[in-house]
């Protein structure tokens, strides 16, 4: 695969973003994010993403007539319609703005409807970290695939629910995941190397446990699981009512046929630590946990226990110094992307640095 | 198994915890969640732990010398010392003030530690909900057997973690679970039925998977593994952080030889969800999303698609109808300690109604 330089992908990202038609503050701040999925390790929430963006502004899918608005406000929560606006700008100006109050009173909570595609709720909850608050996030997606427990039709989508914790030096501890059981990334990124999909993780069109994929397929097409059973299940019901119901964005269903996945139900929370205790005792206690874990042995399969967040930021550092492999049909798309909008400088891939 | 009026049960337990030590009110409220968790079939929460409450004051293991106290506080947050006092009594106050707070400024947060046992995390979360307010719950419990993901050796408890949204006609869904993989309830009542134990559940001291209870107990004894892989292990990990840090509790570890189970860290939360929209909008889309879920098809091997919380009522429907069964080892117990306080009129059991 081709590799690239993290700051030339970055400005060529901007650039494609910003002449496909977002505002140029915007096309900075999904460049980014992009980009730092890539480097975490997130392909699939990464540059990749920028020829289907790029596609729904065309299609109007995502609107750049209207801005995000509050439309509803309370001392300590908001309700913002991101009126189908660029997703990241969307959960981001929530976040800033749940942050803002939570230095305020001590909590804040921002619902986001009609938000768009906002990449890695990561991103969103990391925010409040990096202000020595806990973060929260639950989305409702728009796109439904996903059974509840003892289901077999699609009730919801793949809806993520994410934790930040401040920690030292940065490394904050960053929950992330699919209520799922798998992910449609990790799921896509099997079938492309066809990879055993593992049990729990599909059901076919009769509601029998399958892991082929064409199987699942069908006619008649079945459906995911989430994941860990009922708890699991439950926390993707959690996610709905949090991310859909609560912000007014509706059930996912409701945008099963509208734009499905260019389109979010959003919940994003932050807490100030310092209302509990002092932000360096918190953040010491954190770290004792932390080592605790850290020195603990791992079971027979495991060379060491991670943190969430961990392996991301260690794919992060190592990218950041031997650059970003993207997969050669991304690569092209791209670059096909650049000749339509006359986006000069395409980068060019560099040696690998082992 | 003998069978009982629930109120003389109710009644029954009152006196016996009362005459044990506890404040009148107090044993009103013990005895009503103890007979709750019975009535709705989580009997490990049930009046079964009337004599370990019992023992716990005879040793000062629960201390009722000095009332739970307010020591930090803001507008929408409190750190509350439990003083190692009743721990239902500690949560439910918890609980009441962050309803207050919620009423008044949109959410509401209290933080307990040195909280005692404090029972089924899901009846805190619930006051929230019968209030018009969605709940939100994450324990730090005092003893700990739960490795994290990848790893052998023990980090944590059971830490369990609760919503509560509501929902028309006081059906509210109700998710509590334990974060490993199976609760300690579930696994006691799986040994002494002689039920497998399925996989996932146990390593053994040697780092290997074991579905042998014998084989776990070792020597070297083996742990017990959080639910849904690494996704479960981080929520173990965000309630130890919530639950025990942000309290001020300290680590579940902290307290593994000093009280263990009669010692949890505690954080409560509760949303009021008219700061975001009218309680009765609110209302009609969770009942549209339940609808939704209770026409849509089961999956081979299951009758129908329960809610979070489903079934716990219905259980409790029909044990208030037929009466409650209470084992005989219990039962032996209880009329012992009945004995040795000086309970009189202690409840005969009555016919199966069906």
């Amino acid at each position: 695969m081709p590799r690239f330089k993290p700051d030339e992908l970055l400005n060529f990202s901007e650039r494609l973003l910003c002449l496909g038609g977002m505002p140029h503050d915007d096309s900075q701040l999904v460049a980014r994010l992009l980009l730092k999925a890539d480097l975490r390790g997130y392909s699939g929430h990464g540059i990749s993403r920028i020829p289907s963006y790029l596609s729904w502004i065309k299609a109007g899918t995502t609107s750049l007539s209207k801005k995000p608005k509050v439309v509803r406000e309370g001392k300590t929560t908001a309700v913002i319609d991101g009126n189908h606006y660029i997703g990241q700008v969307v959960a981001y100006e929530g976040m800033k703005l749940a942050i803002t109050k939570a230095e305020e009173h001590g909590v804040g909570i921002a619902c986001l409807l009609r938000a768009g595609h906002v990449g890695r709720l990561a991103d969103y909850v990391e925010m409040a970290a990096e202000q020595g608050m806990i973060g929260m996030g639950a989305v409702s997606v728009g796109s439904g695939n996903i059974a509840l427990y003892g289901g077999m039709e699609r009730v919801t989508g793949t809806n993520p629910m994410a934790f930040a914790i401040p920690a030292k030096n940065g490394r904050h501890i960053i929950l992330d995941f699919a209520t799922s059981a798998m992910s449609m990334g990790e799921l896509q990124k099997r079938l492309s190397r066809k990879e055993a999909i593992p049990d729990g993780v599909m059901l076919d069109g009769y509601g029998n446990p399958t892991n082929d994929f064409k199987v699942f397929r069908g006619p008649p097409r079945g459906v995911f699981l989430p994941f860990g059973g009922y708890k699991g299940s439950g926390l993707n019901l959690i996610t709905e009512i949090l991310g859909g119901i609560l912000s007014g964005n509706g059930l996912g269903r409701e945008w099963w046929n509208k734009g499905g996945h260019a389109v979010s139900g959003v919940f994003l929370q932050a807490l100030a630590v310092e209302e509990f205790q002092s932000l360096e005792h918190f953040l010491e206690k954190v770290d004792e946990l932390v080592s605790f874990v850290k020195s603990s042995k791992s079971a027979i399969g495991f060379k060491e226990i991670l943190l969430p967040g961990e392996r991301a930021r260690r794919r992060e550092a190592r990218r950041l110094k031997e650059g970003v492999e993207i997969d050669e049909a991304t690569w092209t798309q791209l670059t096909r992307c650049a000749a339509e909008l006359g986006v000069k400088n395409v980068p060019e891939p560099v040696q690998r640095m082992e």
